[in-house]
């Protein structure tokens, strides 16, 4: 890293530093970029963080302001620095690596840093005069880190939460789009990869959203109430050391009003400085999107395989040529790429597990990994969800002719049969269809075992694919 | 395997075989045991697995009766064997792997055999002659495994959940007491596993409480609401292919009624028949108590490292001899042996989350093995919660002088007087303190920077351990 | 747990209780049965391990003889208690669970109790008498659990290795077997599931063999170098503390003669106390395996999926009825099995690797756990080869017709042609023939792009699975 | 996507795209990055990918230009836009996703366009006047993705594993000379985080040397043995279709000879183009680093707690400060940040894993997710490894006196005294030193056990620390 022509000096207890004259950021945030250079991610990389972040310290500063201990003109300065982030100004400012250690103390001072500045600025004093505007002493003012911090990430996760949400209900309606196109194309169904009993396409369609759909009735439901209860107010360690006794009550009611989000206090501020629970779970819950996910990619991969040597029930559109050696060759990108988004999912859940896991006495020390492998795992679901969608699921179409002629071969269509003929003509009949590469339709013909209308009424698709309403003789 | 002196000849698709007379599982149950010698772990290790199976084929008995498709002498029979594995006996007939193939196949015509053996000689036949009472086209009869196993697994789940939440109540009731009885106990608070300011002893059992509290309140709340909606009724794949219209309402309701369990029918059936992502939130919800107990256990072995050379605020009770070579040695060997199971229990999630990704088209072919991780992390979870209260909670001890010296010793006192003395006094006091191997309050009475009324004052235990009720002059 | 009718009396630092008088095992052990009641899974079940561990007892016994710290006949009653067990007997006197605190203390203590009390029993005194021949200071002495238990967790794992190598060399064999005897089936190959070039199902079959022997090479040549290495004669912290400086040369080298293993000194034994790097990459070695294994079996699966709407191109030999409800259908059941164990194998590499993450300072008090999960993945990949090549790779049969005709339908056969008709050409029929629903063949005779020889001369099987031997026109 | 105001057409099997006129990909390189919007990693982030592609193609034009088949300009052509990838230049110009489906057809053809790009401009052409040559015809002729890029990807590691190798040997020094800086510091080992016995902390550090060196050696020895086999020439599924018989070998060879790396041909390219078997076992040998760095650091959090509440042995170098709210707080971040990229590099290992099972047929297709977290791994580990060193190791100091002090106040002494007065009085005073708050060594003089020469001899530092050279009376 070259030293910057223009610079300003700033120290702090280790001592002192250039800072680089344009760079709103100080020096415990230089500090943090000199120290962790390991993921190559910036906080910037994931702005609703960030937006949370100025948020917090915006309902901080409005509750020290309302107990007398911040005055007028530091909170206009703090509040205007906290506006420009919450509308997305300044946000490459946010330069420290998402894993970092010190539990989040370099990315709560990159905020404190940069609100300064930015307040100080508004203030008509230059950047780094923090004699007029404090990081620590006026924007940190009552918090520290392991109550800001947190409170963000909650807050981070729930403004992102409809986006994914978005996401994920327009990938099931277009799935229901599908299983209702498809509700009159008949196929066999499979089971161990064995042919089974029929279906219709539709029916198989519809079953990925009805599946899709538990997922978005559990995160639209559930996963906010992990995340609505926030420690704002806890302090170090969560005993509330140093700060008013009213603060956390107005700083807490302040951060619903400002984000539009109902939170909550923690009732035991002790464990919820180092209870990383919520996360575990909320993981829990993107992970079994990601394997819910990764199995409907992974059957529209079965049945578009071929063209000639697989199922090729469905074509999928393609996307770009699958060969530069296999002329014509068209592959399924799309669902490829979801089901290895899938993977990165679980494989993020691992390390989040780990981390929490890894916590001790009165604070998880892990808790910016934990942050970052949430915002990650939910920013990858949802460009693999749209991505599936859009360039997928909208453009497959069936064949028809295809699935009927495979339905119409199989042998599990004698199952339908077994209530008329009897399990031992069944089984008989199978056997014999698959050793001598017959139907058995032809076979139960041939043996007049029933009449051709009642074997059609049995087939009837209506009459295979529900329950019957009137079953025949029994 | 030695072939049986004394055995029954009986025979299904493949052949016939010799059972051992004394068996009530049959030709079926033999095969599997054949072909899947594995995790040495039979059925009849999960009893509730077998009491919901049974439960199972007594509700379909049940509705094929009121539906007038079996007859009462058979309805009779089955009612007795059922009646009999859910008392608790013969389950030693249930010998099949719970790793086995076939999708479950295997394990429900274990309990089909099982039960209609136990039918024929209730009905005065003898083991096999199934003309009687048939395992397929009776005991099984309007069910596939496909339904009848995985609504089994769910109900299975559903009877031993009160059981684990007895346990985990009854821990977090002993953290609770501890909460209460350390409430007085003044120690030094740690982040990063550095001083940090002080609370009470009491605060840090009480977290614990109140962190598994959270679990609890889940799993009573949420888990039961993603195991109650069952698939009885749709036979193969969901369709309900071969079964009467009417079946599947009566059949879950009378299993509801038999279980005393509120279970509900799948509005989609196709999807739930392949569907497992009940059983992936429910383990990553098992999971994270997991992560839970092993944090709280690193703490109770820090909190008594030592006895010399740690941090020694608690002592665990001992609970066996710690060293062959190291007299006087003991060793926290209960938390040690809960960090195992919950490593255990994070490795199981991983399985079946593998299990659960591998599904494919209308069926979940690694069922067996969501099964028996879900099984196993549950009771590894119970056994290791009540040995964690039993063995070490209730017996725990404070070094109260030990940690109250700590806390007087400790740097991290200086925050408190950090509103009253300033942060660059304190920070410079916190360096000479740290430098000469001195105590905060030594050197704040030394420069006379507080009088001692006042420092006493703040320095009351009330004081520091919650926000300041009526703070000083500031 | 029922007080014994018939019991002596126990003491140790705890106080005292009664042992079975039937029991070889101690009030350690008792104490340990008490403790940890959590997987069932006791030692006993990993022979391999308790054979380890009395060839350890051994070792020791003898360098205490040698070094005149040992009476004759207290190193004769401990042989002779140590061969009983490396004979096999008394193994269920091993009682302790898998899953253990205390850093395998439990372990160590129970295998020093039974082999005190069968001396005692040769030496003509009761059990318990262990006045004349002591648990800790006899049959324990100059060890440590420390050392004592990672010693015999390697020398567990390298006893147990054979047999797996075995299993793996023979699946191997079969899989070349099959290799050979499907040498002449040509097929198409299948890559992203879309149909690809041709090859033969002979081609197919031996690169399993090759794959899986690549792992057979890795675990023959670079496991045992993994676990040669013991600590040995480092007591409780690898300092040696309290043990002749000769020991550990002399207790190595007579472990290495009993065992017949080529054992190495640990030659930092500080190190080798508490580094579980070994078992880590050894289980990662597994974990390969298991990911190879279950590739495979996803394969068959794939190829004998069926047999109307699938690919059908191999039968895996029928093991069991598949379904009550569906007649005639047969499921790969020993795959799916394999599947299953697979992911069992690699949920154990995670449990074990957070155990391995765990340990601290001088010792890693997980390895109880790290040992459990090894032995365990290794008899499961071990019973589930078997499984896979007796009831299921033997059997396989080849579906010759139909893995021509879907050869020579498929499209990707217009790559054999591409040379010679031109990549742009290609490309165009390729189109044709897909939206047509025609052959490829048809389309180039029917343009008359090549004349009939030549034709045939590119589609020569010889031709297409292999680099062209002599190029024809270029 | 805003479309470019200067752009030229391309067209592709799909269609035609306007591609930026600066821009050296072209259009199926921009199909792609329509496609792949997940990750926001572009292969750019790993130039050692880049220059091993660069690599594969300079090796198969050379061998291509040898057999007769690419024209003299071409190859020169070729030649040059390889040479300037290699020198590091246009690497930005690689824009694809890391996360892609299509097994890597993407980053092959943006590898295959920017080549053919740079060599039109080269010779004089415009940038796709792919008539004069073609990124398939030309640059990728031969070859087929599914050869090219797992050939790529394992020089690309290849080529950085050097690096990692330094950064690790760099480690093991600085970590080895704190071993021998603190030779002299006796202190308390601890196990169980029970005071145990005597030891240096120049052991403890050269224990941490010790347990990285034979990852050095295993990574320095084996690792390359996993990757030097490569599949080029198998094109597409490995029977090498449409490829000279000559080929494999020549361009093998001229790959070994460009990159400097001994790679060699693999024997059976079928099984060689859709094994990862490779990939799965380095990634597990990186695990194991991982997890042997996070439990250095662990160690080194331990022992550095405090400064008045915890051990208190070592001083890490401060970074920066610690908290906002505690004055004088200085945390371990360096630690605590390697801790999380530990976590990060086991999740990787499982997405990679999961990747590696979900191979199917001839091809992996989740190859591009295996590559990027194989090389993500490698950078995370070798800049977490620099940073450790760097900002922690070698600043590491001893609180000498404070070692001592806790060592001699210890009661584990009593192990080193139990040869000499007895297990039975060890265990007596070790239980009255603990309950009388009073150290072993005065109430062994106080009862006169052993005479104070005898006791200094025994309690000498060498005496302790080894195994002793000349024991005493026994």
């Amino acid at each position: 890293m070259s030293e910057v022509a223009s610079s300003r000096v700033e120290k702090d207890l280790l001592g002192t530093l250039p800072v680089p004259s344009d760079a709103y950021y100080g020096i415990q945030t230089l500090r943090a970029l000199h120290n962790f250079r390991l993921s190559g991610v910036p906080l910037a990389h994931y702005p609703k963080l960030i937006v949370a972040l100025a948020m917090v310290k915006q309902a901080a500063a409005d509750a020290n302001r309302e107990l007398g201990y911040l005055p007028e003109a530091k909170h206009l300065a703090i509040s205007q620095g906290c506006a420009r982030l919450i509308r997305g100004e300044f946000h490459e400012q946010f330069v420290v690596d998402m894993i970092q250690g010190g539990a989040g103390t370099s990315t709560n001072m990159n905020a404190n840093e940069v609100i300064a500045n930015l307040g100080l600025e508004a203030m008509g004093h230059a950047k780094g005069e923090y004699q007029y505007l404090h990081p620590n002493n006026d924007v940190n003012m009552a918090q520290s880190t392991n109550d800001a911090y947190p409170t963000a990430i909650r807050l981070g996760l729930l403004l992102g939460h409809d986006t994914l949400l978005a996401s994920l209900e327009s990938l099931c309606q277009s799935l229901t789009g599908k299983g209702h196109a498809f509700a009159h194309v008949l196929k066999m169904g499979r089971t161990q990869l064995q042919d089974a009993v029929p279906m219709t396409l539709g029916q198989e369609f519809h079953a990925f959203a009805t599946t899709l759909g538990e997922d978005l009735h559990h995160l639209r439901g559930f996963a906010p109430e992990l995340l609505l209860e926030v420690n704002l107010g806890g302090t170090a360690i969560g005993t509330g050391i140093n700060a008013d006794p009213r603060y956390q009550a107005i700083a807490v009611q302040r951060l619903a009003q400002i984000s539009g989000q109902p939170l909550r206090q923690a009732a035991d501020l002790i464990e919820a400085t180092s209870d990383m629970g919520s996360f575990v779970l909320f993981s829990g819950m993107l992970k079994r999107l990601a394997v819910k996910l990764s199995k409907i990619c992974n059957d529209l991969r079965l049945l578009s395989s071929g063209p000639r040597t697989g199922f090729n029930e469905i074509n999928l559109p393609p996307r770009q040529p699958g060969s530069s050696i296999m002329p014509g060759k068209v592959n399924p990108v799309i669902p490829e790429a979801v089901n290895q988004v899938a993977f990165e999912v679980i494989g993020n859940d691992l390390a989040l597990t780990m981390a929490a896991e890894g916590g001790q006495l009165q604070l998880n020390v892990m808790e910016p990994l934990i942050a970052y492998k949430l915002f990650d795992s939910i920013r990858l679901l949802q460009r693999a969800m749209d991505m599936l969608r859009e360039h997928c699921i909208e453009g497959i179409t069936a064949n028809e002719d295809r699935c009927r002629e495979l339905m119409e071969s199989s042998i599990g269509l004698i199952t339908a049969l077994n209530p008329y003929i009897g399990y031992d003509n069944s089984t008989r009949l199978a056997r014999e269809a698959l050793l001598g590469g017959r139907s058995v339709l032809e076979l139960v013909r041939e043996e007049r075992l029933l009449d051709d209308a009642m074997l059609a009424e049995i087939l009837r698709p209506e009459n295979m694919i529900a329950p019957r309403l009137a079953p025949l003789a029994v």
